[in-house]
C-alpha cells in the first residue's frame, strides 16, 4: 500500500512540474484521482490565473469520483485567492480520502486545508513523499515565508576550478547538454541577475534560447550604471522586462530609463548595492526565483550578504590552467578553510561529459 | 556462460589488487582455476620476486587441476625473469582451457604466452573483462612501453575551484574519507612528487599515513635546490628515499647529499627542471608510477610538457570565494578554452560528503 500511495504521487509531481515557469510564484502542484485501483483523473496547476489542480484533476475525471482517492502534491487550498478554496471541490466531490503531499506554508492556508477536509469527514494523510514534494517547490516555499527571491548561483567551470581562460576566452566550458540544461533553467526561474562586469565583458543578452521558452526578466547588479546604452541588454530592454539596480539617481539613470530599463535604487552598502535590499525590491517585484549567473566577484558579495539559496555548479572535465584565470567565485574570499560554506542536500548528476554538482546553503 | 567468466575474472581481479603497492614495477596479476564449477585455486602475485599469479594458484590448489579452466588477469609470461616462464606451468598442470583478461603488452611477451598455450593444445580465451583487466595495470602498461613514471595529478579543491583560502589556509578542503583515499594512493604508487612552492609554505612530510602503509619515495622538483635542511623532508631523508630534482650541482646539492637526499641533475627547460628528462631518469631508477601533489605551479608545466596521465580531483561540496585564493592548476595557462585539455574515461565516485572526478588524459 505504501508503495502504491507513493507510485501515485510521483505521477501528481510529475504533473506538477509541467507547470514548471507558468504559474510563479505559485507552486506547482499535480493531482491525481484515483478509484479501484485505476487513474480515473488527473491535473496540474497550468498557468497562473487558471485552474488549481486538483479542479484540473476535477475537471479530467473519466467518470464519477465519489469515494475516490485524492493524490495532491501540496495541501488543497482553503482560501479564495484568484479560484474558489479547492477544499470546497474535493468536499463537493464526495472524495472519500485525500493524500497529501506537504503542507502549503503559506499563512492563508497552513494545516487549516487538511483540518477543513477532516471536519467535512475526509480521511486525510499527510507527508506522503514529503521531500520530494517540497523540493519541487523550493522556491515558492522560500518565496512565501521570505518574499524575497529563492537565489541559485550558477556557473560552469573546468575540472581545475576556472570559468574561462586566462585571456577572458570562454567558449564552451560545458558541452551542449549542459548548456541547454541552463536554457531550461533560464525557461524555469522568473529572473536572472549578473554583474555590470559580466556586462562589460561579455555583452549577453540572458535570454533563454529554448524553442517555445520564456525568457527571463534580466536583473544587472550595476552600483554606479555604468552599462552602456549600445549594450544588447539596453537594446532589447522594451521587449523583455530589464531592472538596473543601483545606488543613485543621475543622468545615466534616466538615460537608462529612456530606453525602456526600470531603475531600482537600492540601499548602500560598502558603497555597493546592498544586496539584501535589492532582493527585498525583487520580492515586492513579484519575483520569486532568480538565477544568479556572475560575475565572480558578484557571486561572493551574494554569497557573503547570505541571499544565495542554491549553488548549481556545472563541471567540464577538462584542465585549462592558468593563476590568472577567473574561478567562478572571487571578491576577498574567506580567511579560513573552516568558514566555507558547506552545501546540503548535494546531488551529482552527469550531463553527457560534464557532471552537475548542486546543493543548497 | 559468459557472466560465469566474468565473475571468475573479476574475482581474479579482485585478488590481483592485493598487490596494489608491493609489486612495482611488475604488473598486479589474480588467478583462479576452476573445475566443474568450483573454485579450486587462487593466487595473486603476491610481491616483487615472489611467485607470479598462476604458480600460487596451483600451489593451493585444493585437487588435482587437470583438464581446469585457469582464468587470469594478464597474459602468462612465457620469458624467464625472476621467476621460470608461467606457460611452462599452465602445460605441466595439464589446464584444459585458459581465460586471458589482456595480452601481455611487454615485448618479451605480447601474444607470445598465449601462442606458445595454444600449440600445447591449450583452447586460449583472450579479452574476457579487458577494460578492467587494463586499467588494474595502467600504470604497468604505461612504464613497460614508454619506460617513464605513469603520472597521476591529484588535487582536493572547493566546488569553486579553490585549494586554499586566500590566506593560505588549507586545512581541510575534504572530509576523512576523501584524505583517507590520498593515503591509500600514497602507499599504492611508489612515488610522490612535489613542486618546491609547496615544500616552503607547507613544509609537508608526504608520507603514507595508513597503518601498515609504505612511504613512497620523495621527488623534490626545485630548480635552484631552495629546499631547506631543516624542511622536515631533509630531515627525514636518510628514512624514506628522497630525490630533489635540480638544474645544476653546487654547494647547496652537496649539503643536501651530506643530509641524504639523492640528487638528480636535470636538463633545463626556461630555465628550470626539463619534466621530461627527469621522468626519464625516475623511470630508469624503476619508479613506474608517481602522485603529482601540487603546487599549482608546478601541476600546470607537468601538464604543458605532457607527462602527466591521470587526474585525480577531489571536490568538497563547500564555497570558499577569493579571487586570490590559488586553484589547483596555475602557472599561465592555456590561451582559449578550446585549448583545455580533456580527460578521457571519466568518472566521479561519492566519498561521503566530498566527490572524485578522475580521469585519463
Amino acid at each position: 500500500m505504501q508503495e502504491q500511495k507513493q507510485e501515485y504521487m510521483r505521477r501528481a509531481l510529475a504533473l506538477a512540474q509541467r507547470g514548471a515557469g507558468h504559474v510563479n510564484p505559485n507552486p506547482m502542484v499535480g493531482c491525481v484521482i484515483v478509484k479501484d485501483g485505476k487513474i480515473i483523473g488527473e491535473g496540474w496547476h497550468e498557468h497562473i490565473g487558471g485552474l488549481h489542480a486538483e479542479r484540473n484533476a476535477f475537471a479530467h475525471c473519466t467518470e464519477d469520483c465519489t469515494g475516490a482517492d485524492l493524490y495532491v502534491t501540496l495541501e488543497p487550498c482553503c482560501h479564495w485567492g484568484r479560484t474558489p478554496p479547492c477544499t470546497d471541490a474535493v468536499i463537493e466531490h464526495k472524495i472519500g480520502r485525500v493524500f497529501v503531499g506537504c503542507l502549503d506554508p503559506n499563512p492563508l492556508v497552513a494545516g487549516k486545508g487538511a483540518q477543513i477536509l477532516r471536519d467535512a469527514g475526509i480521511e486525510v494523510e499527510t507527508g506522503v513523499c514529503e521531500d520530494e514534494c517540497r523540493r519541487v517547490n523550493e522556491v515558492f516555499f522560500h518565496y512565501i515565508t521570505h518574499k524575497t527571491p529563492f537565489v541559485t548561483l550558477k556557473y560552469a567551470m573546468t575540472l581545475d576550478g576556472k570559468i574561462a581562460a586566462h585571456t577572458g576566452d570562454s567558449r564552451w566550458v560545458t558541452g551542449e547538454t549542459a548548456r541547454r540544461h541552463v536554457h531550461e533553467t533560464r525557461n524555469r526561474l522568473p529572473a536572472i541577475m549578473v554583474g555590470i562586469g559580466t556586462v562589460l565583458e561579455d555583452d549577453p543578452l540572458l535570454t533563454c534560447r529554448i524553442d517555445g521558452g520564456r525568457d527571463p526578466i534580466r536583473v544587472i547588479c550595476d552600483s554606479r550604471a555604468r552599462t552602456p546604452i549600445d549594450s544588447r541588454i539596453v537594446q532589447t530592454a522594451n521587449k523583455i522586462p530589464t531592472y538596473i539596480a543601483v545606488v543613485g539617481q543621475n543622468e545615466r539613470t534616466a538615460e537608462l530609463e529612456r530606453h525602456g530599463v526600470h531603475i531600482l535604487e537600492c540601499k548602500t552598502k560598502n558603497e555597493r548595492v546592498d544586496l539584501a535590499d535589492l532582493m527585498r525590491q525583487l520580492g515586492a517585484l513579484g519575483i520569486d526565483g532568480l538565477l544568479l549567473e556572475g560575475g565572480s566577484a558578484l557571486a561572493f558579495s551574494a554569497l557573503e550578504a547570505g541571499v544565495v539559496h542554491r549553488v548549481q555548479a556545472y563541471i567540464a572535465p577538462k584542465i585549462i590552467g592558468g593563476a590568472g584565470a577567473k574561478s567562478p567565485v572571487g571578491g576577498l574570499g574567506f580567511d579560513k578553510m573552516v568558514q566555507a560554506l558547506p552545501l546540503k542536500d548535494v546531488t551529482c548528476t552527469p550531463m553527457d561529459e560534464d557532471f552537475l554538482i548542486e546543493g543548497r546553503l
